[in-house]
């Protein structure tokens, strides 16, 4: 499958948790979809990633806003299984869908690999029409994460207007 | 001076801090003004209110907000004069214009009264065209204040390409 | 009076709160003193020093150890009189003794003087033989005050043993 | 081995980690021990009781007081095996010796069995005769933990000074 350039990378995931069917970004138009990409091992990612993803995904409506998270192991492989991985999630009461990016030989999984990502905490915006809008290495502020998700809503909301 | 019933109360101040003049919400159309109501030795101002308007102030253009403190002063009034309020300003490194809230004979000063606020912090947003937006008692989420800016400056954007 | 030189410097103190009598070190001998020397407008002060002297005073027996306040104004002099101590004493729910420092004409109050403070927040444990045990400019970590204060509470139980 | 009933249970460890020789009690006497007792995947353990021990490994002198880890898995165990915990302790940046617990057919681990521990994080002092001083289920506040290895320092130097 290939991407027409201006769309986000599609989401290349080996196994899918808290949902029963598999994910895919297309499914997802007409939402502005929210990716948190992280390890479980990486401690800024428990304490700062993994919080504030848990954050939006209680303060946006589902309706407007989808929250995925994406283990994406590229250090550590037989210590962050996809066995330790489930058991993570239920301890941490992580409740929205997460994807484990599919590994590759060597290095970094796939769909990180396709995003470029620097490391992890990675969060990534994709705005309702598929485009990529906005990635941050590390965690970034609520109050800008805030606006930009409220800026690709409205753009949404402004979009339908106009078709 | 009666404001239309949609606008927001407009600022009645004792004493300017940080700005060489007055002022008031009328001048300020075009901008989206977020208003931080505290006091100065009220806990939850201090730990919470100002350095969440300290963020806003730091993470968006002035251009496109303002933002202002307002000193309500309902209580303790001897212990929280101007005078103490500016070595106060001095210490916490507060940048922002903050006006003094005229006090009244009895209870909650002129503007506190005016916007029936329930006690400090309130946080305050003010759209582009003078109208109040929200009213929070308490510091709401920095997540959900970042969106709430961001729906008022995108309001403005779309308010001048109608016009 | 003056003090043998191995004694902590005598309390100077211009008025209390919290405390019908006046205090001083002589006093409570037989007890290990802690004192959080402060500035109410000093921001520092408000979110380290004040909450780690609150838990000191909720953690030992009052028994064994007595926690006083000393407001020790060495700055902005009009912003922090007595009476706005005393709202700031009941916003922040400070229940132990608070003593105000003896001001001078120039500079520094006379108890902060008397230790050579170097600014506010400074901590000071004074054992129960009146002896100036340990100063922390600063908040030091509560792992460090907690094991000083048992070894001073320890002290005396030897002491008395001795004796 | 038998302990005589005063003495702390003794540790029956599978593994260790940070460590050259299998460590045990008697070979600690003359020194404080404190035992951290985690699961990799608690969160309580990773924001709290983790960091705590590391505070008390840095805070006090590794001649006076030895800190231990022990790894005592009683969920989840195919999710928290070694090579998880090995990376975890890399990740988390852990210097201290850490154990893992001895597995037993069903239920807690034998050593958190012998303490009869509640749940993780549990913290445990020992004092310097290898004698059961106190144990905490969860993170108890610093300034106590800080007082309570204090008071075991100094019963270790009071015996010497008896013997």
């Amino acid at each position: 499958m290939t991407n027409a350039p201006e769309l986000a990378p599609s989401l290349t995931v080996e196994q899918w948790f808290n949902t029963d069917e598999a994910l895919q970004l297309d499914q997802l138009r007409g939402r502005v979809v929210v990716i948190e990409a992280f390890q479980m091992l990486c401690p800024g990612c428990v304490s700062h990633g993994i919080p504030q993803a848990q954050r939006i995904y209680e303060s946006f409506s589902s309706a407007e806003v989808a929250v995925l998270g994406l283990h994406t192991v590229f250090e550590h492989h037989a210590a962050m299984t996809p066995v330790s991985l489930a058991a993570f999630l239920h301890e941490y009461k992580i409740r929205f869908p997460v994807g484990v990016d599919m590994p590759q030989a060597t290095g970094m999984p796939v769909t990180m690999s396709a995003y470029a990502m620097q490391g992890t905490p990675t969060l990534i915006l994709v705005d309702a029409q598929g485009r990529l809008h906005k990635q941050w290495f590390g965690a970034p502020p609520d109050l800008a994460v805030g606006a930009e998700i409220m800026r690709l809503i409205l753009g949404r909301k402004n979009q339908s207007a106009i078709e």
